[in-house]
């Protein structure tokens, strides 16, 4: 396995095989992979809920331009990013970092003090931008495992957020909906984009060397 | 090579060996993994800046507080999302589109007229923070790829965004930078941070079945 194997293997599957199921097994080292991918200053601030129920998922694919994956696939991974930082959720994230080192360094432990006062006062509009982009690294990092796997999935942001925030519960529990992951296996046959070639910008207008 | 594997192989080097060279090849490959990453509409609204002068690295240094790995990395990355979708940026990705397919299916190429419409008027705040959510994605895919190659990186947002764009004079060419990621090799004995177990929730506290 090669990451740029994996790169060109992955494309945005458009028609999934309906009823072909994920093994539990195979989506828990999807989220694995999302769960170890690094985040600013560590806090991690979004959460992957998982949608394996047919109905539930019926009810999002209304909210989300009746997209077929979400029907077709077997879990819809929905990355919701904090809507905020609050001092207590910092507090709770450098309280993990000591479970895990067995303490802090006097740094680190300042630094934590630090994001306390200034993260929550930029107001939750700001932070809600820098916790979607974390968010975002991660769904990478679980595009690539998806590859790894041999599973098919496609991210997704066309959907409406606020009824998608509303049908699951988001708001309450401080997280907003940033962007879907349905999971499943294409439909070789049926997938036309599967066909035709991949599309990007050639690397001399990608990349540059600056001096 | 298992993605699990190289989520807990890499980590945010802190300490990086001076002068000891990433050979083109790698960043080569780095580079494609990002080219290849996934975007909103195909579009890929971010390129990616390589810096190995170290002259200017040395100047990028002073606006990012001085952190070591930018003088100790042999290449710097600065993923920079662009500004704002302008009609020209989008056509010419839809033109891209084409290039590499022959032809683009009617429903895509009326997609991508609505795109042309609908979000320039969105205004340039709203688009950026959308540009630079698929340049973090992009990142995701260039670290995984990193530690497939053995090179070792840290993302940095640690830096004054408006004095880098105006040093490397990025807002001229209607780039904003987003993420910093200088690219060599961890100096394992003198790297505290590799000492320390890797930080992260437990995934029942990071992912959750809905019903």
């Amino acid at each position: 396995m090669d990451v740029i194997e994996l790169c060109n293997w992955r494309y945005a599957t458009k028609k999934m095989i309906p009823g072909l199921v994920v093994p539990d097994e195979q989506v828990e080292r999807i989220l694995e992979a999302a769960r170890l991918a690094p985040s600013s200053s560590g806090l991690q601030p979004y959460e992957v809920l998982v949608i394996s129920d047919a109905a539930l998922r019926a009810r999002i694919q209304a909210v989300a331009k009746n997209q077929a994956q979400i029907a077709d696939c077997s879990h819809l991974l929905v990355f919701a990013a904090w809507d905020t930082y609050t001092p207590e959720r910092i507090r709770q994230a450098f309280e993990q970092t000591r479970r895990d080192r067995g303490e802090l360094s006097e740094y680190w432990a300042n630094y934590g003090k630090v994001l306390e006062e200034q993260y929550p006062v930029r107001g939750a509009e700001v932070n809600f931008q820098h916790t979607a982009r974390q968010a975002y690294l991660a769904l990478g990092f679980a595009l690539l495992a998806a590859a790894a796997e041999g599973v098919d999935c496609t991210p997704m942001e066309g959907f409406d957020a606020d009824a998608l925030d509303d049908l699951l519960g988001l708001r309450a529990r401080g997280l907003r909906s940033v962007v879907l992951l349905p999971l499943g296996y294409r439909d070789e046959e049926n997938d036309l984009l599967l066909k035709l070639n991949k599309s990007r910008r050639p690397m001399a207008e990608f990349a540059s060397e600056l001096k």
